[in-house]
């Protein structure tokens, strides 16, 4: 892999600024909260940054550059799907109890919902997160679709999942204002006492790991390498970015056993029957 | 062009959203505030939304896709980068004076400066944007640099460019949110008055417009092509997101004449003596 200690060392800080982002979101509703609860109180509502955090940005951060890892390459490209879809099935449903934590703190209390542009950007994010990851599971994990299907949507797959990415970071940044504005009062907000400090940091943070993300993903030279039993499965792969390869390779053990047969039509075909009897066994 | 129809469509609906921001920026100032002025009351504070929208949204989002217009494409590379400088030059400008008006309007109202996260985040985006020309000057279009550091520089540049485009956005988004919360006192923002509804409205035109700048600036098919004589001039030209082209033709009415010559390698040197000179002519 070319420029490997770099993506090593990016790949630490942004794990480092993902986890200070999460310990940060944890001190902030413990230390100058009311901790976290499940009763209708600022205890519950506190859940929504902690889980916004947690999944929504850090889980989601990781689950967009998982493909990129160089010690998962020779796991096959099934199995790293099968990661990439979980993980993003966790921060969908950490993202969705967060937002039944606002609604029930906010009923409680007589506040009333969707009146914020925070909240209006923040659930248009979190219903194109779920169209995303169904549409995702439908096309690419699922065996039906065509190859073509798949080329024309994978670049579509990945501005909209980087879109969404950076326009959950921007609802974040517009939690932590509002947020803050909200509760400071004596001192206020503008009066920097150490909570506006601390969560303005927490801010940074979170936008430096989305800063990180986004290069690690973009890059082309730290893309996954193409499977060498792709060019005799999709002879139509199209351009880079529209390129949808599939292994056979179940898990990572496997995968120097099957690099044996690749350079055989007869295996490739055999490899597209054992895939379809994967496809169908697949579960997310 | 690959999809000229669905690149005009796109540059279209990003034109109309971007006037439309504008519109909406001046609209929100003279019907629901006290107008523009500079004299230290809320009008002067005025010129921050809307030098921001028109500057640092619009002018900048249409500074970043000017390489891709394809009528351009038969302009110099040279004439091309004028204008992404010039253009960007207007809305570093449009951006330090919406910036004195905050800080001017702060002084006077003596409310502090620079405590909320909307104000580190943007005070960071300007400062990184200015960098970001200044040393986009330097390297690509004073002619000094060689074409191995353009070359390993332009996709940092482009990255960064991006970058500072999005949170410049998230910025924007965020301003909104603290301005809304700030002057809706009676009804407040809660309670959605017309203000409210308008100004969330204007945000999503901001986002919708950010969304469609950047899925045009990042569509391979939609790169302005290499010139012809690139080759012989640049040698070691690098991959197709490093590859920093140059040509000596310094006006679009210039350009068919100058097809005729590329073939030849004689040519190709007399018109990288040109182009010295031209790079030295070069102002912004």
């Amino acid at each position: 892999m070319e420029g490997y200690r770099l993506f090593l060392a990016l790949l630490v800080s942004a794990l480092l600024l993902g986890f200070l982002s999460v310990l940060f979101a944890l001190i902030w509703v413990f230390r100058y909260g009311e901790g976290l609860g499940w009763d209708g109180s600022s205890a519950e509502f506190n859940w929504h940054p902690v889980l916004i955090i947690t999944g929504f940005v850090f889980i989601q951060g990781i689950a967009i550059i998982v493909y990129r890892l160089p010690w998962t390459w020779k796991c096959s490209k099934l199995l790293m799907k099968l990661i990439h879809a979980g993980l993003n099935t966790i921060a969908m449903i950490l993202a969705i109890v967060s937002l039944v934590a606002v609604f029930d703190f906010h009923n409680v209390k007589n506040i009333p919902n969707m009146y914020s542009l925070h909240s209006w950007i923040g659930l248009t994010a979190v219903i194109f997160y779920t169209l995303q990851l169904v549409l995702g599971f439908a096309v690419f994990l699922l065996p039906f679709a065509p190859v073509s299907l798949r080329a024309s949507l994978l670049p579509i797959h990945i501005y909209s999942g980087l879109l969404i990415f950076a326009t959950v970071i921007a609802t974040a940044l517009m939690g932590f204002t509002e947020k803050l504005i909200f509760a400071l009062k004596n001192p206020a907000y503008s009066a920097s006492p150490p909570e506006a400090i601390f969560v303005n940091t927490l801010g940074l943070l979170v936008l430096i790991f989305g800063a990180l993300i986004l290069w690690m993903a973009t890059r082309p030279h730290w893309k996954r390498p193409p499977e060498q039993n792709t060019k005799v499965q999709q002879p139509n792969g199209g351009t880079a970015e529209g390129t949808e390869e599939e292994s056979t390779v179940t898990d990572c053990s496997n995968a120097d056993k099957s690099d044996v047969e690749f350079n055989s039509e007869a295996a490739a075909r055999k490899r597209n029957l054992k895939f379809e009897e994967v496809g169908q066994r697949s579960t997310m």
